[in-house]
């Protein structure tokens, strides 16, 4: 199961570092996970601006060749794993300019003549893990879960991808002893995960 | 009423644009519009990667002199109207990594010792215009109506914004004669409205 990590945090002192360093252990633990890549936005210098107009047509976003070696990690890879913080109640703005600029038509998906487009990146399977401020039930109770909706629905069920796993950790800006055991709960679902 | 536009689109020919347009026009006819300013964040080359690290602090970010002017634009406006497309059922990246700069702690709310926090930005109202090219009623029942409530409770209510009303435009990528009608609807709602 080759896996890529697409990371977005923009400070490597943070609990999203913590978890990716959690995610590494696991999966290097794996036989299930053969191949391991890292792709960290900020570190890459990622531009998330999505242009298009009449010299650049949205049509021909899935072969920009600026963004052919990130289609192709996708291509590659079995299992998505995104790690992010929570922002206004949904991923920063640079995983979602990541997400604009990858996830184009016929690249992530092909419009068909049915109500619903053919997924092209199905098979493969997702991981979110996600840290916010605010108590865990917060998005579930007040914001009727629209991260969830929004990424499992709006998203990868739009591109065929049917397997999503969620880790969404609450209250972490307060380290009370609990962060080292959904760390080590990260650390356990990777050593253990299979297709 | 000082009315600020957020126009978020990457291109000029577009339905947006044409929105714009219109908001414009309705706005020029309002006696109770004094003043109206227009921020393109595309035109404006905004840079919609938040930074925060060792160096720059988060808790920092309410008097980032590279914010200021834009800072200075939400305090002066009384209306904040916000146009974009919706992508994978939310704002694209650029609007959204303005939010996450812009609406930064003790500059849109402030942290108490109550469960919600203290919204600096209340009195002020907004409007939302969005086009998205599924049908209208797609994103209330297959997305729960995520994108309004991350617009409405998770940043809006949150800044103390109480006032909201939306816009949105489904089907738009095929003209048929509902465009036009739907372009006067929004010139006839800026001619009118009042605080």
């Amino acid at each position: 199961m080759k896996t890529l990590v697409i990371y977005t945090h923009p400070n490597h002192s943070s609990l999203c570092y913590a978890f990716l360093q959690e995610v590494i252990k696991g999966s290097n633990e794996n036989p299930n996970i053969t191949e391991l890549q890292i792709l960290d936005l900020y570190e890459e210098g990622f531009n998330p601006i999505l242009v298009f107009n009449e010299q650049k047509r949205r049509r021909d976003m899935y072969r920009d060749p600026d963004l052919e070696k990130y289609r192709q990690q996708l291509t590659w890879a079995d299992q998505l794993v995104f790690i992010y913080p929570i922002f206004w109640g949904r991923p920063p703005a640079m995983l979602l300019g990541y997400i604009d600029q990858l996830f184009a038509a016929n690249f992530a998906y092909r419009d068909g003549k049915g109500l619903m487009p053919e997924g092209l990146l199905k098979g493969k399977s997702v991981v979110c893990i996600s840290t916010m401020k605010g108590p865990a039930n917060y998005p579930l109770f007040w914001l009727h879960d629209a991260h969830k909706v929004l990424m499992k629905k709006a998203l990868f069920s739009y591109v065929g991808i049917k397997k999503v796993k969620f880790f969404e950790f609450g209250n972490m800006e307060k380290p009370n002893g609990k962060q080292a055991k959904k760390l080590q709960k990260v650390n356990r679902y990777f050593q253990n995960v299979r297709r």
